[in-house]
């Protein structure tokens, strides 16, 4: 292992009995201290054992998220937000204890801005929940990572998901936050207007914070008009280096292609079985077009003359609405299905993002890494942004397996670092990715960061232990 | 006038002479405290009257600018990055004195990454210096300020212009920067991937902070495939209402035009003396769409209805280059072009951005208010963002038409920010702005901004009297 365990990185303190009581009084059955509901909210889904807090708050309001940030201020004691617990790089373990302060209540969609194509939700909305409840407008919200995270996790961890190469990542589709500072301030960034030039860029600080500068507990994200005509399709191809060279050539022709998204032979392998499919066991490109009729087809055109030139077999439409949700739905539940690949398996899941010119480059050497490895590691990937996953499947209580994924991981990491890329295209640092850090940032820039968390969390008790160590 | 002078804002100390003396046998002719030079650089685009630096410097690479940022700091003097002088809103204006630093001469494009759709440039390359440079590559950079005005500064301010309803500002077409900070470190943010999760978006943090919070020297910015087929068309409009209607209906309906402009009846007789144009003086809209031949042919059909209906007339097209690029230059040139309806004059130029649902009543609103003033205000705007100009023509010389011009945009502010919009779109706080930051984002989120500054700044040596008085 190159980083130290989660559980090693700080020491814990017990939680002050005024805190304890104080909250009790306060918010009566919706704080706990049962070990069943501490367990559940001291994991996510990484392959890092759980760290249960000291206890749990469930709070319904901007203003009770406010009052329990002041009372574990004025105690020190660590805050963790937790929105839907789907998280990759133990973002919500309770490292150093404190309290878990659980959002998932914060459920309403306050307002849907139709004519302005934006809607304002409280942070525990899910994004599928959100996009339901706007279908009758003509409207939905893109951003879709595999998991039905809620809106303010997504925030938190500036998530992406398949669409993000046509309408980008929650970077570009956040408008305005109510944030509670770490001392129990709230505030309000961004205004309702599209852009805006006002001072520093306070949604885009927060956006991506991972907890560690305030608790996010609404946001106003961007909506689009629901496309005049989508198509999908799915095509096979003879290596992954062909499919991703395909996907290259599109992004550069500047065809706005809405999603394109790899899927390696070992991942269609899984989809296969979990989702009761026949594709070809070969690496596999999926597609979807949105836009008019006309520019549906002309998209599309395009596409099947560049998958051809780089082999490509079989261009498969899936014109019926049912059909793309079929075939979304398998891409999404993905992840769940490689898990099923080795019965009682976690995934060290690796998420970097190079620039597209090293795509392919860095795509094949990573297969030629994972040849050598006796691990299952299917991948996919947002291939479009330059960004793909391995699931390194390992036995969690294997500490050889453990070992060996991080050592994969870490040669995955070095690779795309040395493209120019990242660490992490869209699950965050967490406790995961803190070692590349510096090696991706330089420790001046790191220090910029760690300047500014200081400023706005000098207790540092907003999530401590991710992204960076705050001790320096 | 309801806010001090920018004079009045800070005490001016004079220049220690160790660092005069440092700075000249450093730098020799690349030192200057000429009159002439230093009065050029006190000033920009806007009605307030210069406030010179003491002292110039010209640099030529980073390290030179870490070495005058780590001499300032050691003796707390400020320092004021100038890239090419055209900003709107007393960005520049020394008014603690200290160095202007001169960024002009760091003009080469230090990479173009065709292949990943970005570039790499030196901070005071200028936009259109960029686009020239680029032209063989099939590439083009959109962002466009109405000034040719220099790479850094346009972050320094998130500009936008024209094309943002498409291709977005400043802060989404921005992939990495390199940054020198108060205490003279070097910093890099971002990557050359797409996107990334990997840390605090310090990228976004220093676009939009107006030199306050370091030193921009390097930028990655992104480039985009030039459109396989251009279209442009002016159509007049019975009335500034009609006009933006059609505006918020073509948005509404996901038309993906590239450009659509407002210019007002006073604004378009400007244009038409300006640059011996010929257009019926009542209000127009200038659109421009980019695609693929079929797409641009369907977008001006969907547009043309969508005008039709809001009794737009004489929809006029623009199809060889030299016709579109003669429209656009005369819209770029629209600020200069308006300063002559008032010989002498100069202008207080307003930048609100409401919520499109707004738009339109924002507005006529203001157009109501305008008519009651005696000075010329003619209105130009991107409203696909919802963000327009009014230029107040003033004679700086009359304090009652500075006065005049200072209430109108005090209301015009109030207005936006009551309809949920922002005091400034593109153009940035400077000095001119400052008043109403606090009832844009409440004390507690400027305390928030001021945290950061504090932290990056702490001897606040950078561009001292932007955005925020540091002192609190």
């Amino acid at each position: 292992m190159n980083h130290p365990t989660p559980a090693a990185a700080l020491a814990r303190r017990p939680l002050p009995e005024i805190v304890a009581q104080t909250l009790a009084a306060r918010f009566g059955d919706r704080f706990t201290t049962s070990a069943g509901v501490r367990e559940h909210h001291g994991r996510d889904e990484s392959p890092f054992p759980p760290e249960p807090p000291d206890a749990v708050v469930f709070v319904h309001t901007t203003e009770e998220v406010a009052e329990v940030a002041r009372l574990c201020n004025a105690h020190a004691v660590p805050l963790i937000p937790y929105g839907a617990g789907s998280s990759l790089e133990g973002h919500l373990l309770a490292v150093a204890g404190g309290i878990s302060l659980d959002l998932s209540q914060m459920n309403r969609v306050l307002a849907v801005h139709a004519e302005d194509l934006s809607a304002t939700v409280q942070t525990g909305v899910l994004r599928k929940q959100l996009n339901q409840e706007i279908k009758d407008t003509g409207l939905f919200f893109p951003i879709d990572p595999g998991a039905d995270a809620s809106i303010g996790g997504m925030c938190a961890t500036r998530a992406s998901g398949t669409n993000a190469v046509r309408y980008g990542t929650m970077r570009e589709n956040v408008l305005a936050l109510t944030v509670v500072t770490a001392d129990g301030r709230v505030i309000r960034t961004g205004t309702q207007a599209r852009k805006s030039s006002a001072g520093y860029d306070l949604t885009r600080l927060f956006v991506g914070s991972e907890g560690t500068l305030g608790i996010i507990t609404e946001v106003t994200v961007r909506l689009y008009p629901q496309p005049e005509a989508i198509s999908a399709a799915v095509c096979a191809f003879p290596s992954m280096g062909d499919a991703v060279r395909a996907t290259i050539e599109t992004i550069q022709l500047g065809v706005p292609v809405a999603r394109v998204e790899f899927v390696d032979a070992l991942a269609i392998r899984a989809i296969n079985r979990h989702d009761a499919m026949t594709m070809a066991e070969t690496p596999h490109l999926f597609f979807e077009f949105h836009g008019t009729e006309a520019s549906v087809r002309e998209q599309a055109e395009t596409v099947q003359q560049i998958v051809a030139e780089h082999g490509g077999q079989g261009f498969e439409w899936a014109t019926r609405p049912e059909d793309r949700s079929r075939l979304w739905n398998a891409r999404h539940t993905a992840f769940f299905a490689m898990l099923q690949l080795k019965p009682g398996c976690k995934s060290v899941t690796t998420d970097v993002c190079v620039p597209i010119s090293r795509l392919a480059e860095c795509v094949t050497e990573t297969e030629q890494d994972l040849n050598a490895s006796a691990l299952p590691c299917p991948i996919v990937g947002h291939v479009g942004d330059g960004n793909f996953h391995v699931a390194i499947l390992v036995d969690p209580a294997k500490p050889e397996e453990m070992a060996e994924a991080e050592s994969i991981n870490r040669r995955i990491v070095e690779r795309a670092l040395a493209m120019g890329g990242t660490c992490t295209g869209e699950h965050g640092v967490g406790l995961h990715k803190k070692a590349f850090l510096v090696q991706e940032h330089g420790e001046d820039a790191l220090d910029v960061m760690r300047a500014i968390k200081d400023a706005l969390d000098p207790n540092h008790i907003l999530n401590p232990g991710k992204i960076f160590s705050a001790a320096r």
